[in-house]
């Protein structure tokens, strides 16, 4: 049995929504952010990185978003969401995960948890970060846009443990500042995206409504 | 035929360092950062996101460095360097790479390029970020030490991709003000792995020295 630990608006929806796809039987645990739970000594013995998602198995935890996805697709491999025996295929995937963690989503970070950086206490340089995010995230969608979404889906014709995690980060554009009709073809995938039933699913059971279009 | 396309002292040396693990036939590019080349026309056409490493393979390029890693791997399974087919182990693995660049390398980067998440002409939010780096750095190597590395190499007795990806990022720590000497076990990885021979091979082609023990 797999349990996943998550906090709606987070990239825990990225595993949540590869599950529902992958027809996987799992749990729920909520983690209370409002709460600091994340920082309490119950959680940090599951995620000692105070961070979802988590994923409980059977062998033990896991954590960061693109090696639970991989994990998703190798324990599912009859939802085909990994070309996992393709290696250049495989690497792709793992390339695009690994530009959402390491590029978009730390650039998005940067408005909401920019004391990771600097003195939680330098307010003027927290604010800096601030107003660069609508630039810097902007930059990784134009990425994203112009060189590493294939259409109609990440990887193409197929639905991948990409495209869960794209959509993910998509939620957060217009909070970022940046114009979603700047990117058609993002916006697109959004779009069809949202109308996923896995989608629906995991966003319903997060209690987080769904986007506009 | 591979080609990595590299700059010394960056994390090209991780991907370097497994393809020399894995006995593989590759050319090795120089990319020359002093002279801008990573954003002229010629390189943005092998990477547009300008950065360095990239390995052009026979069915096109990969950016990333846990995608090159897993390429490696997958690509020479005689040298063992990752455990594909046993999913929850592939996923510890993909787990630990997707820290480093998610989070270890993130922190480091706000020494050198914290032009990325503020306005280039705020030096004073530039410094503040350089400021923050020895802790936010350290932070991170504290999870290495007392979670993430299982000794004596990354993922125990096996050497794996991971290893040439945390001995790169370990070259850094005295520049970003950790001392190595509250990480024991990190430092121990650190002196083995400089004496593989593959690594050895790497450091000297990119003309970079051994480090410090």
């Amino acid at each position: 049995m797999l349990t996943l630990y998550y906090t709606p608006d987070t990239c825990a929806l990225a595993t949540h929504a590869a599950l529902e796809e992958a027809g996987a039987a799992y749990a729920l645990k909520h983690v209370d952010f409002a709460r600091g739970e994340q920082r309490g000594p119950d959680y940090l013995k599951i995620n000692p990185k105070a961070r979802v998602p988590a994923l409980a198995t059977p062998q033990g935890i896991l954590t960061e978003t693109p090696a639970m996805l991989v994990y998703v697709a190798q324990l599912f491999p009859a939802a085909n969401l990994a070309p996992i025996g393709d290696p250049f295929a495989f690497a792709q995937v793992q390339s695009f995960n690994s530009f959402l963690c390491s590029t978009l989503h730390v650039a998005h970070a940067h408005r909401m948890r920019g004391h990771r950086w600097v003195d939680p206490t330098d307010t003027a340089a927290i604010a800096a970060m601030q107003r660069r995010v609508p630039q810097s995230v902007g930059e990784g969608w134009a990425l994203v846009e112009a060189h590493l979404l294939k259409g109609p889906w990440v990887m193409g014709e197929t639905y991948t443990i990409c495209d869960p995690y794209l959509f993910t980060l998509a939620q957060w554009m217009e909070a970022d500042g940046v114009d979603p009709a700047r990117f058609p073809k993002v916006r697109d995938h959004r779009q069809r995206a949202a109308l996923r039933p896995a989608i629906r699913r995991a966003l319903a059971a997060e209690g987080t409504g769904l986007p506009a279009p």
